[in-house]
């Protein structure tokens, strides 16, 4: 037993990513020093209007920034780096660990942010000696992932080891030849692994996700087919996926050019850190993609998940300004939507295969496969890490509860599984022999979303008042009375957004101000008037439209 | 050829359903007379804020209700049904002819708007004799679907038989016993088909359609396997599957009851007709479902889709009146997601996941399959069927592409495959010995909106100003000036809604009121003031907070 009960030896806190898709981020707090894994942005959910991303609650680290030790990156995602400039904002400018090509991404964010001569940016490798940081022994493993060197941790404590994976897959033949380290995982877990924190993702999935070859082999096959210009819309931070076209382009007589914003720069990243092995000479310019022989263009660009803005998209609609595409053009979406964005993938291919070019996708062939392992991954992770604690992380609900089960499934006890959600700890006390583990008092855990330049201010209400004026749109009525002999001398005036068309409706507009006039005309205080206004056109535009807008009367005395 | 080339001798004109999923209608047109297949509606898609239901484009039948022949429904989804009652308001009042579910179904509806007593409602089997209406013989054919005696359609006319298949699937065990009639279809294709439109939904489905016998089976494991109280979400017009259920039930020693008001409904419209065999009195009571030992009970429930208000949604988040879920109990969501659904499946799996429920949902075992079949049975159609001419039908623009090709490669020739979407008529003329077709002028084919008691009124500007207030809410600023002097006698007040919690930035907004008062200073007329005040808020909400809320100032001189 500890000896102080509110304070355990070690506690694991996860503060986003567990119960949700994205922002990720992880608190190993041991002697008050705090070791922070991932700090990732999340995306908003369709009921999140107008939020631009969402971070994890950090309120637990409210004047403890100082208390954090380092700050590990197990790859350059957005929902495992995007929060962290944000953080740094706030306070955090702790030590950062990360390999050479999420630092490279890193830098383009904190440079945006003009944080980047603050931060303290430390490149790893996934061989890395150990660190010892404070109370933390860290090592790295190679994962594998959409991401090159993508990496998973070992944190060595005074109480064991711990091992998170971040999101990982296992394959034998992936883009960059070599698989998830499971030899460096297994004499780990031979050693004794305390606690194993896993990638939830596709916890519902029983079978396997097919290797990164099968890709690369689904669009050589397209490019053997393709007479015309070829053009692939991936991730853009999937570098590996681009190194595999370059590749493919090069073997099928073509050249590469890269469009979209994001791609172009991390490509140029890519190439500056020796990611990618092509030259920025090689690369065409958008001239060249439109004059050189279609047979021998192939254009990268970023719409992969039709973003509205993205290059893709704006081919898609006869929108870019460099390219246009036609029918002898080959489109590959090498991506498949992640949740929430089916409408705007389903409508770019749509688009573009009313344009009449050929579209090859997910459903008609394997030009792409998920960067998270199946149900038979995770077993075998399991298996080989052998933690006495788990548990599930990067998730949905249901996908951690799935996970859980898997665990027991291998042969894990029930009680060693913990299926928790962001700001629940769990509390770990060395006791005799062994390590306990339960439960702490629940922290909060909200949704901190960002708005323009303003975090967090945004909450329920702010948000109620968006969904309903987008369902119905407002009127503002405008009535004013003289102070003196209280008669109206200005109004009604109605003005309205997102309700009809007032151009269309300038009679029934007439009618309701005559309403509102009649509801008015008796002398009463503003309080009393301005509800009159507000009852009277609720009313109407009920009864004459079926419809409820948001109303504000605007009823003053001069 | 034709005498007059405008007037074609027969004319297929799809209003709805060709380029989207919903609103499916389809107008064949001989000698001014007008036959209607299908009235369906289409949910709004995510873009069309506050609308409650879109409209197939009618403005080619205005003014022409009366050459309207009939109307010919082949099942009772709303996608096929639900936009009858919005045309007989604008006076479409042609016989309408149904199987008995299918009208079942529809005289709620008409019912709802007050329109059965007028309607002239035929009740057809898929046996049913030759019906002559006009120019048009009309047939029917037994297909599988989610639901009960769904029909396809044949018209035989002077140019030749049409054959349009409505929505369908192959399954030789099928949850009625009457696998899809292709005999009868072998039959007409033999003796020549003109043209055939078939269901393109699954055009991208590689695999077979599993039988809804897996189904049963996979409900019936689970009842096997389930030790306390089990409730099943499905569609309410899936009145098959509830039947499957039943069965199940009885075979598992449980009684059956159903809460939801569109379950309930259908069930009783179901039980009314024959089409489920279980009688209103052996139906659980609410209160029976809660009283009885758990074991005894199962729950047919609304809200397979994960449906914001459904009894399952409710249940889900512990606020149904009746029902309290616990740890005992197994949830099945006999459903999988509609594209755009999916964010509320998955949500309410996971708050089920959270109340410690068993759920079984799709992604788990074969408690779901599509009421529509795949590639394999659309290639078996068209073998069978043999048409001369082809239009793919009921799908998004890549369904329907590629439900063409589809056509070529069994064999069809290029130019007898029309991939058109909705508002492009076909035209077809008698020529020498055979039948030509070719494309007509397209008509214009808009979303038909239902906003409230509104149909067609809102465009894209209301929906425009809907999206915006959603994104970024709005501003009104109040200043009053006296005319005679120019001085400010009220405000600058500032209203706002869903821009920034008011309550919290007191200060801030005192600041936007004093720059407004700055702007407007210099004597000016009210729409140069009104510049000024929409100008300094604007600059202000961008340069304070990144934000771009509608801005509308209200200035005054009294």
């Amino acid at each position: 037993m500890s000896n102080n009960e509110n304070k355990p030896d070690l506690r694991l806190l996860p503060l986003g990513g567990l119960g949700n898709i994205g922002k990720n981020m992880m608190l190993i707090e041991i002697d008050d020093q705090i070791l922070i894994i991932d700090v990732g942005l999340m995306f908003p959910t369709s009921d999140m209007l107008g939020i631009d991303v969402v971070l994890p609650d950090t309120d637990y680290l409210y004047d403890r920034f100082d208390d954090v030790t380092a700050v590990i990156l197990s790859h350059g995602h957005e929902d495992h780096i995007g929060a962290l400039p944000f953080l740094m904002e706030q306070g955090l400018n702790a030590p950062v660990y990360a390999t050479a090509l999420t630092r490279g991404l890193l830098e383009g964010k904190l440079s945006e942010h003009k944080l980047l001569d603050k931060a303290k940016l430390n490149t790893v490798t996934a061989d890395n000696e150990l660190l010892q940081l404070g109370p933390f022994g860290i090592e790295f493993f190679h994962t594998n992932h959409s991401f090159p060197d993508s990496v998973g941790v070992s944190i060595m404590t005074s109480l064991g080891r711990i091992i998170h994976t971040s999101d990982y897959r296992l394959d034998d033949t992936p883009a960059d030849g070599k698989p998830t380290d499971l030899a460096k995982l297994e004499k780990w877990g031979n050693e004794g692994v305390l606690l194993m924190t896993a990638d939830s993702t596709n916890a519902e999935q029983t079978t396997a996700t097919k290797s990164e070859k099968i890709v690369e082999e689904s669009i050589e096959e397209v490019f053997r087919n393709a007479e015309g210009r070829i053009l692939i819309a991936t991730f853009a931070s999937n570098v590996g996926r681009v190194q595999q076209i370059i590749d493919v382009a090069r073997r099928q007589g073509r050249r590469v050019g890269v469009i979209g914003r994001s791609m172009v720069n991390n490509v140029k990243v890519g190439i500056r850190l020796g990611y990618l092995d092509i030259t920025q000479d090689e690369l065409l310019s958008t001239g060249e993609m439109e004059s050189l022989s279609p047979s021998e263009v192939v254009v990268i660009a970023t719409g992969s998940q039709g973003e509205p803005t993205s290059a893709m998209v704006r081919m898609s609609v006869g929108n870019h300004r460099q390219i246009t595409l036609n029918e002898s053009d080959t489109v590959i979406l090498s991506a498949s939507p992640i949740p929430g964005n089916e409408e705007f993938f389903n409508r770019t291919l749509d688009n573009l295969f009313r344009l009449g070019v050929d579209v090859v996708y997910h459903e008609l062939a394997e030009v792409h496969v998920s960067g998270h392992g199946g149900r038979a991954d995770y077993a075998k992770m399991l298996e080989t890490v052998k933690p006495q604690y788990f548990v599930p992380a990067h998730g949905e609900y249901r996908h951690l509860v799935l996970h859980g089960r898997l665990a027991q499934e291998v042969g894990m006890p029930k009680e060693n599984v913990f299926v928790i959600e962001d700001g629940q700890p769990i509390d770990f006390n060395q006791s005799g022999n062994g390590v306990t583990a339960k439960r702490g008092d629940l922290y909060q855990s909200r949704d901190v979303m960002v708005d323009g330049l303003g975090v967090g201010d945004i909450g329920n209400v702010v948000l109620r008042d968006r969904r309903l004026l987008g369902q119905n749109g407002f009127i503002v009525c405008v009535v004013v009375f003289d102070e003196i002999d209280g008669d109206i001398i200005y109004g009604p005036e109605i003005i309205s957004r997102g309700f009809v068309y007032m151009r269309d409706n300038d009679d029934m507009i007439r009618d309701a101000e005559k309403l509102v006039r009649k509801a008015v005309k008796k002398r009463a205080s503003t309080r009393v008037r301005s509800g009159k206004v507000k009852d009277a056109l609720l009313d109407f535009c009920q009864k004459e439209m079926g419809r409820r807008p948001m109303v504000l009367p605007v009823v003053l005395e001069v």
